[in-house]
């Protein structure tokens, strides 16, 4: 692919899960850093790509992809042959997809919820549920190890690894037992690593 | 494919989403009704397929994948020759992948937080942002049309459509403009009112 994706990011926000599948990538990325506390998400240009007036985004090839977990489902396509992604053909794609999308929209409402200490009344509306349902299903996801598909690390795991990395590390669900475990696991990876190297020193250079 | 994926479905619930999916697909799964009220979500055969103890669930080829959206996405790349998704090489897959994430993990929490008439302090943190930034990047959305990729309908737009079906039915956000022309849109598609008959019979036979 001769034309590379352009990465919107800012460190201390959720581009740092996109950056993170930047690296696992091999960097194929190039970062546009952006300073959202001068207002640089709010500008007219930038609420056309993304009218949330927050990072991560990317373009490639004429698209604009917003939303974290999608990025990294994108990335994982656009680039097949680092084996980021179960083949389309595969029944570990269904798997694939679950946690990929259980983690933003399960685990962070939840947590959202308990930092905010919002009581809900009805959690069956809530499509979250409630925090045993939702740990009981981060249990059930943990449980074939060491990755989501087994042996196999995939873009579902920079997902799930970057949520539970914060999760933990708010205190909204105790980092112990399995989620431990996995998180120590996925924060060890040379390209996580590689990704909090560059945080940091884009958050030196960016003086935040 | 040979073995037919099983749907767990009742009507009522996020079911329908993929219920709809599903007859897009031509009616590819056999369909397996459960009835919460009756405890069937809290069995410990059911939780271990779907802790959360909600529907749907979908299995098929030995792989279990739960959520609506993801259960769509998964469909989509199970049966290719449908063409309810854009080729994983395509940039469209992109922007696929972007509004598929969006309804679950912005609209729908937003929704909750209208309906549920919660105040955010820090609608930073918060994935979901804000109503009015949600708003905005529905009228992104749906400014291409008819469908979220253009002139071709995607399993996006049954994640997308439901969603925003639902959400102007509970009133969390108004049916009007380009969001009433395309849940019209959606909703008088053939696969969609073959969904609701079906749904309706369903109802009655389970005396919901």
């Amino acid at each position: 692919m001769t034309e590379k994706p352009v990465l919107f990011h800012m460190p201390q926000t959720r581009g740092g899960t996109t950056l993170w599948m930047n690296e696992e990538l091999g960097d194929v990325c190039e970062i546009r850093l952006l300073n959202l506390r001068k207002g640089e998400g709010r500008t007219p240009e930038f609420l056309k790509i993304n009218p949330m007036g927050k990072l991560p985004a990317l373009q490639h090839r004429g698209a604009t992809v917003t939303e974290a977990a999608a990025i990294c489902a994108y990335l994982a396509d656009a680039f097949p042959a680092k084996g980021l992604a179960p083949s389309v053909s595969d029944p570990k794609r269904g798997v694939y997809y679950r946690w990929m999308f259980f983690a933003p929209s399960c685990i962070e409402p939840m947590m959202l919820d308990r930092l905010g200490k919002v009581a809900r009344e009805n959690t069956t509306a809530a499509g979250h549920g409630d925090y045993e349902r939702v740990m009981a299903s981060i249990d059930l996801a943990l449980s074939t190890g060491p990755w989501l598909l087994g042996d196999t690390f995939s873009a579902a795991d920079v997902v799930m690894g970057s949520t539970l990395n914060f999760a933990t590390m708010f205190g909204a669900i105790p980092k112990e037992g399995r989620i431990k475990d996995y998180v120590e696991r996925a924060t060890a990876r040379p390209a996580h690593q590689a990704m909090m190297k560059k945080n940091a020193e884009q958050a030196k250079a960016m003086a935040l």
